[in-house]
C-alpha cells in the first residue's frame, strides 16, 4: 500500500537537530521521566510488571480518560500509540477502497493520504484564511451532493490553529447525520475546556494523545474515544498491530491525567505568552499576517514575499538557526508554521532574527 | 479494511485472567520496572526526555539489536511498537491487492488475514505433524509454480515450536532468489544462537521483539532488519503510523539488550527445565503426543480424545483452573498450545490436573 514522504515529518526530522531558535515544535517542553515519576505521589509507577497489562486498556486510565468528556463510558476508549496510530487504526478499520472521504486543506497530510493508499477518493475543502481560516458551507454542501463515507477534521487544526464555528459545526453534524456519515475529529490540540465532537455527534470518534498540551510525546500514549461499534472494531484491529499499549505507558498515563490540572495550566501559561509576543512582534512586522489561532500550540504565518516557503525555511535556518515548517509541506506557500511553544527569551529573538532575513530576502 | 476477530489474541484476553496454572503464556515471567531499572547500572534512564526521541530510532540502540545479528548497518533497523506492529509494517508497506503470498499452517493467524485485508491471495502450505511439524519441500514447489510476492514465515513457529530444516530453508531462499521474492520472518521467538533469515537472505526482513525472551512485553519494543529499500519504506509509513517508539522504551530497551546475556540465560534455563518436566509427564501420559520445539517458548501438543480443542480448554480450565489456548484458534483441532515458560512447580501440577482432566472427558 504506497504511501508518499510524509513532507511535515520528514522535515522535522531532517531540520530538527540544528535549530537554535525551534519556533515551530508542536509540543510544550517535554517533561522527562524523574518529573513524571515526582507527580507519582501514590508510587504506583515502580512496581509496574512489565507483562501486556490490561490488552483494551487499564481501567483506571479509561475513567480519568473519560473525565476529559462529557459522554461516554469505559466501552467507549481504547488506547494507542500515539495519536497518529490513533488515527491510522480508527481509518484502516472503517474504510474501504472506494470510498469517499472529505477532508480540509491546508491540514495534515495522513487525513489525505492513508485513506488514498486504502483506495479512497479523498475531496479537500480549503480553508479559508482570510476568513479565519474558517471553511465554507458552501463547499460542504457542494460535497455532499456526493455519498460522504467519512469526513475527517482536525480541531484545533495544524497548522493553522482554527477550530470551526458553531454554525459550520451544526451544519456539518446535521448533514453527516442525514447521511449516516462518520467523522473523526483528531482533538490532537484540543484546549479540554473546549467541546468534543465525540461528545457532540454519536458518530463522532475523537483521537487524542499526551503529546502537544501535556507534554508527554515520549510515552507515545494516545486514545480513541468513539461510538462502542467503533471501538469493538479497533479493538480487533489492534491484536494485529500494538496488542496493547502496555503496563508502563499506561501507567505513567494515569500518573499525567491525575495531574492534568498542574501540566495543563502550565501549557495555557505558555500559549498565552506566546501569543502576546507575537501580538507584539507584529506590530512593527507589517510583511507577515497572522490569523491568532483558537486553540492548541501551532498557528500558520503568511509573509509577504517572493522566496517559497522551503527554501526561506532552509536560508532562514542555515543563516540565524531560526527553525520553521514550510507552508509547502502542507501544500500552501507563503506560510511557515510558527508554534506557541517555545520559550519567550528563543521567540522574542528566533522572530527578531525571522524579521531580518525578511530584510535579506526577495 | 474487513479484519476478522483475531481468535488466540481473543482467547488470550477472555480467559487469561482467571487461570491458576497458566501453562500457554508465551513469554517468561516478565520483570517489573523496578528489576529492569536495578540493571541500568550507567543510569541513562532516569534523565530521560520525554519528546519523540530519535525519530527512526537511537544509534546506540540500533548498535545493540546489530549485535543480534550477523549482517547489516543501522541503515538495516527499525524499531517498532512490538512484533506484531513490526510485522503489520512491514505488510502494508510491500503488499498490494491482488498479491499472492504463501504462508504455513497451523499458524499465528495475522499471517493469513491482514495480507488479505489488503486483497492479497494466501496459500497455506500444511507443516506436517508426522514429520516433526516441517513443511514438505513438494508444496512448496507446487505453491511456487505461480508468482509469489511474499513468503511469510515464524521461526521458531507460533505453536509448533518448529524451525525449518537447512535443506528446506535452502531451497526455500533459492525459489525466493530466483522468483524475486520476500521472505518475512518473524523472529520473536528466536533464540539468538540460532540464525536469522535477514542474515541469510538478502531480501529476507526479520521482526522481533523484547515480549518473549526478553520478558519484557510491557515495553511493547520490537524492531525490524531487513534491506535499506524496505527500512526506508518502513520509516515512510511510521510517520502515518508511530512516528517513533519514544525515547524512555528506547532507553529501556538499551538497558536490556546491555543485559541480554543475563536476562536471555534466565529464558533458556527455565525453557530447559520445562522440557524436561514435559518430557517426564509424557513418560506415564500415553494420549498425548509432543513434538519438541526446536526452540521458542510454545509448542502444540495433541491429545486423543474425542473433545473439541474449544470445548477442552473451558471445561479443563472450569474445572481445575488449568489454562491452554485451544488448536482450533490455529486452525487445527485435537490440540492445545503448551507453552514452556510456566514455574517448574506449576508445569508439574498443571500437567498432572490436564492428565485427570482427559480421564473424565470423551
Amino acid at each position: 500500500m504506497y504511501l508518499p514522504y510524509f513532507d511535515t515529518e520528514q522535515w522535522m526530522t531532517d531540520h530538527e537537530g540544528g535549530a537554535l531558535y525551534n519556533l515551530t515544535d508542536t509540543c510544550i517542553r517535554p517533561f522527562s521521566l524523574g518529573e513524571l515519576l515526582e507527580m507519582d505521589k501514590e508510587g504506583i509507577s515502580k512496581d509496574v510488571v512489565l507483562d501486556y497489562g490490561s490488552i483494551t486498556g487499564d481501567v483506571r486510565l479509561k475513567k480519568e480518560l473519560l473525565s476529559l468528556y462529557t459522554t461516554g463510558s469505559e466501552e467507549n476508549i481504547t488506547t494507542a500509540s500515539g495519536c497518529n496510530q490513533a488515527n491510522e487504526m480508527v481509518m484502516l478499520a472503517l474504510l474501504e477502497n472506494g470510498d469517499r472521504l472529505i477532508t480540509y486543506t491546508p491540514g495534515y497530510q495522513s487525513y489525505i493520504d492513508l485513506p488514498k493508499s486504502v483506495g479512497c477518493d479523498v475531496v479537500t475543502l480549503p480553508l479559508y484564511e482570510d476568513n479565519g481560516w474558517q471553511p465554507s458551507l458552501t463547499d460542504l454542501r457542494k460535497a455532499f451532493e456526493q455519498p460522504v463515507k467519512m469526513v475527517i477534521l482536525n480541531m484545533p487544526s495544524n497548522p493553522t490553529g482554527v477550530v470551526f464555528n458553531e454554525e459550520y459545526l451544526n451544519e456539518l453534524i446535521a448533514l453527516c447525520r442525514k447521511e449516516n456519515t462518520w467523522i473523526l475529529a483528531d482533538e490532537v490540540y484540543r484546549d479540554i475546556r473546549q467541546p468534543s465532537l465525540s461528545d457532540l455527534y454519536e458518530k463522532g470518534i475523537a483521537t487524542a494523545s499526551l503529546s502537544k498540551l501535556f507534554s508527554l510525546a515520549g510515552l507515545r500514549f494516545g486514545w480513541i474515544k468513539g461510538p462502542k461499534e467503533v471501538i469493538d472494531t479497533i479493538n480487533c484491529r489492534r491484536d494485529y498491530s500494538i496488542i496493547s499499549t502496555g503496563p508502563l505507558v499506561d501507567t505513567l498515563a494515569l500518573v499525567a491525567l491525575r495531574n492534568k490540572e498542574a501540566i495543563l495550566n502550565r501549557s495555557y501559561q505558555r500559549i498565552e505568552t506566546s501569543k502576546t509576543i507575537i501580538h507584539e512582534w507584529l506590530k512593527e512586522e507589517k510583511r507577515c499576517t497572522w490569523v491568532e489561532p483558537a486553540g492548541g500550540t501551532v498557528s500558520f504565518l503568511g509573509y509577504h514575499k517572493k522566496t517559497s516557503s522551503a527554501a526561506l525555511c532552509e536560508g532562514l535556518q542555515k543563516r540565524y538557526g531560526v527553525f520553521f515548517v514550510p507552508g509547502s509541506a502542507f501544500g500552501y506557500e507563503y506560510h511557515v508554521r510558527l508554534s506557541l511553544t517555545a520559550e519567550a527569551d528563543r521567540l522574542k529573538e528566533g522572530l527578531r532574527l525571522f524579521s531580518r532575513y525578511l530584510d535579506e530576502i526577495d
